[in-house]
């Protein structure tokens, strides 16, 4: 792309180092900013701004906050003896989103996954069994993703937590809601006839 | 989407006002920049801030510029004798992508538009009709979006400019390259049928 003003193309090439934009929506933003008022385009970059430099990490489960802890490991209406594993800051979004769980959360910061380089101690296991240790969780539940380094995520923590008095679950696998049977794949529909489900059990989540 | 720092929703918030990003793209990208360094970060809103205050729009032909004259404009090798009326500055960078045109440009910022409110008073369509008399231009190429608003907008300009000694002309309409014939619309297989041209006008264009 030939740009006739060095700083359209220094702010399209900022936007473009961000995950999943090309040069052509890095562009599209960048022009839409610019039809914006100064004060808006400043309301953005302040917003950006303090975000990065104001946010932490709640160092009981490594969630973003904008405190030392994290709103929900403070909420004392939350059940402090469950504790949802999970990799990223994003999963607690989507399940949070929900509104169908109450317990606290722990923030793995990613899987294993040697070939990337990741390796247990670059993710928050420690803190994990200590947390673990001192509180009051009974069981904890393990919502990774269903791959192979989150099965093995999964495998290698609950070998780590075996001598605690917890007890350790995995979100259940299976169709979709709105899914189709016949284009699931074979695993998925496999492992949801083998963990097949009695009627009485067969829920309605509410609020969905 | 429910979140657990204000700080990082209001920078998500602020990102899903830009054009085609949902709320989940932007929380994408809000977590890259936690990724970030606190420099990088500083880069991206300084970029971004500098750009929205520091552009100016060429008094010539509209396109952003960092000066009061766009580089385009200023430059004494380009064809003084064509004028390219483009509809955004989007436009100005894909043509000067192509390595293929060596005129000038005129921005007219949008195209006619009723059922918006743009009428002709809020396109740059006076000042190019100045720049007209005023210059060298003897030819107008007319490159805007192949749409019913895009034939008006044409046809309304070259009305206006009916008087002065210009010749006006339009980019050719026909199939893509790389496109297949079974696909392309009526409409663009019909004109590329009635305006087909002798061989010899069968052109490669170079360093494409």
């Amino acid at each position: 792309m030939i740009f006739s003003s060095k700083l359209v193309e220094d702010a399209v090439q900022e936007f473009a180092k961000l995950p999943g934009i090309g040069k052509k929506t890095a562009l599209r933003m960048v022009l839409q900013l610019l039809r914006l008022e100064e004060g808006e385009v400043d309301e953005f970059t302040g917003a950006v701004s303090r975000m990065r430099h104001g946010v932490k990490f709640c160092k009981e489960c490594h969630n973003v906050s904008d405190s030392e802890v994290c709103g929900i490991c403070v909420n004392n209406g939350r059940n402090r003896h469950q504790i949802c594993v999970v990799e990223t800051i994003r999963d607690v979004i989507a399940i949070e989103s929900t509104q169908q769980y109450n317990g606290l959360y722990h923030v793995l910061g990613g899987i294993l996954s040697p070939l990337d380089g990741i390796g247990p101690e670059q993710l928050n296991i420690g803190t994990l069994h200590n947390r673990i240790k001192n509180d009051d969780a009974t069981e904890i539940i393990m919502a990774l993703s269903p791959t192979i380094e989150g099965d093995t995520t999964v495998y290698y923590i609950a070998r780590q937590l075996k001598d605690l008095p917890v007890t350790i679950t995995t979100i259940a696998r299976g169709i979709s809601f709105g899914g189709e049977l016949e284009y699931a794949d074979e695993m998925t529909l496999a492992r949801s006839i083998a963990k097949r489900l009695p009627i009485e059990n067969y829920v309605t989540i509410q609020g969905k």
